[in-house]
């Protein structure tokens, strides 16, 4: 038992928790602050309020909102430019994951020469090393998914060559994330659903990771447990703060579980399905992966599957010892139809089955690393068959 | 549900793992390596091995060897004024609580000026606050007992004015610590048994601590869990790798709680004993009450004894829902018996019945603050009956 353990950020979490912006001791005097294009940060006033709260600790801001769902490079390197050009001395990071991986990616290349691709350790990235050092970061969270408030990790999209790649080092832990669960009273069930299962599998694939510990896994089983509980109850009622209050802490913990433990292969899967089809929710291909990738793992590590299952509510007693393990697959499918997400397709993204093949390359080829921290070493052929399974 | 979460410290955890100081980036190139007046450090080796490591990663090292198992204000004084004669860099704590605790401790004093005492906030401290930052502190730990690895708390005597009395800001977070159990193998059976118990209200009391919170919970609960079924057997056989092992990691989950919520006023009580009998072991303070402390508690809290009951392996079923709370007080004693410390008496110490009102009035005069985080409100009564129950 071996393991390092390190996750910097000072968070603030709880209902109403945003209001400390004001107080709390922030790491420069101007702020970028990004946020996507779509029109919700300023709608539900929280941009404004943020600004407002800044000026009140005696912190101007510029505000850059052309960040898209699935966050794209050229706009890393706008922002960085925008960064230098006003001479900003931290990167606030407003909204979802989106918006919280870009300002990552921004604080990077705000101090570091080159493109952003040539920092990249997977596909067409020349793994440079980040010598710059990296502005410091905060992540307001507005939403409960991709738990990046508590790791270093952001996702970026290549969008000319179709890599979609993680991307940390120990500086893009965000400084502070603050985790206020009412700003996130406003999120549609739908995506509710996908950002809550995307944590759900940030967990169960720390769980089934080879590098899992002790610690990662009492992350894991927490946040499991949690949104097995709760996360229905946000899908059928997005104002039941308690419901959301414990969606947002499984998030955070499932941040935790990326910084002590690892996504499998199953991330993998998923990226190079959004690579090619930025439509498709992130939460949404892995919802439909799902099932599939966790059975065929259910024979290759069921005691970790039973782990799940029980943090599920499943009993073991008197179940066969070789069908325990699909005690999880079962409580994933009846999760999956509580929060009414159980009929999505990839056809209906227009995903096509004979590009079958063509995913699971890019699967290989993009994200590599994540199949050398699965227990049981996936082929090209499992690769494909966990797809066609998949497949509807 | 409102909190804040903040444990910056880069931990290195694992049979080895000490060897990796070679390596690791250090936050300077001359350190104070602070260790007690003892033989152990020397003896077993371990200071020459660190110091050869240090030098192999082209730092400097000089050694203050005065520590005393409960640590007091003078040798912090020294330490400081000889890290500034020496220009340290940082502070290195190695051995066990009293060490690094010291070193936190003396990386204070090394850039602050006036006393350290001037800077606590219980008893007769002037509770200043720290303006002159914190040396940076790495721990190295040869013990598993305080969790103070993981935390930023360091517990201090005043002999003069027999006041013992914790301290702690976000800068006496250790920036690395070393978890590395190989270097718990040569602990002798008392001092396991003692130590890993320390741990274990460490732990119990962040569970019925009134800010515990979800995550200080899944800490507390593991840590419990790993004291209950490892203990006994790195008491009975202290090479046993893999029981030193899991009682290094209790420990450290204990130390998170620490960070994560409180130890509550058990502690102050023993902090009273060990104030005036500096020869009673910490540990052994916190045995002789605890029957008793918990007890009183069972029926305050019994909804939180009753999860501790669960963590050791407790099952409620057909137990008399009054009757629950108890379980954990039953385990606990069971657990005494399995470590052969369950016949500790304070008389042994040299302790008198008649001196436990000038205890009481000492716990809530130097360590007061503990008081306010029970759930429920000790009056002086209170405690002086706990005390009685605990005396033999
Ligand atoms: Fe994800
Ligand atoms: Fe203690």
């Amino acid at each position: 038992m071996q393991f390092n353990y390190h996750i910097p950020t000072r968070i603030l979490f709880g209902p109403g928790k945003l209001a400390e912006l004001s107080t709390e001791k922030l790491p420069g005097k101007k702020a970028l602050i990004v946020i996507t294009g779509g029109k919700s940060m300023k709608a539900n006033g929280y941009l404004e309020r943020v600004v407002e709260l800044l000026k009140k600790n005696d912190v101007q801001s510029v505000v850059f909102d052309k960040i898209m769902p699935n966050p794209i490079l050229r706009h890393v390197m706008e922002g960085a430019e925008l960064a230098r050009k006003e001479q900003c001395d931290f990167v606030i990071g407003l909204g979802g994951g989106s918006s919280i991986d870009s300002a990552k990616s921004i604080a990077v290349m705000a101090k570091n020469e080159g493109d952003y691709w040539d920092y990249i350790g997977g596909g067409t990235g020349k793994g440079k090393p980040v010598t710059g050092g990296v502005l410091p970061i905060v992540a307001i969270t507005t939403t409960a998914g991709t738990g990046t408030e508590a790791d270093p990790w952001t996702v970026i999209t290549h969008e000319e060559r179709n890599e979609k790649i993680g991307f940390g080092i120990p500086e893009t832990f965000p400084v502070l994330s603050i985790v206020d669960p009412e700003l996130m009273l406003t999120v549609p069930p739908k995506l509710t659903a996908y950002q809550g299962f995307d944590a759900f599998f940030h967990a169960a694939e720390g769980v089934i990771a080879k590098i899992a510990t002790p610690v990662s896994d009492i992350y894991a089983l927490k946040s499991i447990e949690l949104i097995n509980t709760y996360l229905p109850t946000a899908v059928a009622n997005g104002q039941d703060i308690d419901a959301r209050t414990n969606v947002a802490l499984a998030n955070t913990l499932s941040g935790f579980v990326e910084s002590t433990s690892s996504c499998t292969s199953e991330h993998s899967l998923e990226h190079a399905l959004s690579a090619y089809y930025p439509e498709l929710p992130h939460g949404a291909g892995l919802i439909i992966l799902s099932e599939a990738y966790f059975s065929f793992f259910a024979e290759k590590v069921p005691d970790r599957l039973v782990m799940m299952a029980k943090a599920m509510g499943k009993s073991t007693d008197g179940v066969e010892e070789s069908k325990q393990p699909y005690l999880f697959v079962e409580a994933l499918v009846e999760l999956q139809e509580k929060c009414g997400v159980r009929n999505l397709k990839l056809s209906d993204y227009g995903i096509k089955k004979e590009d079958i093949p063509k995913f699971a390359k890019n699967a290989f080829e993009t994200m590599g690393f994540l199949f050398t921290l699965d227990r049981y070493k996936l082929s090209m052929d499992d690769v494909i068959t966990i797809f066609t399974k998949a497949y509807k």
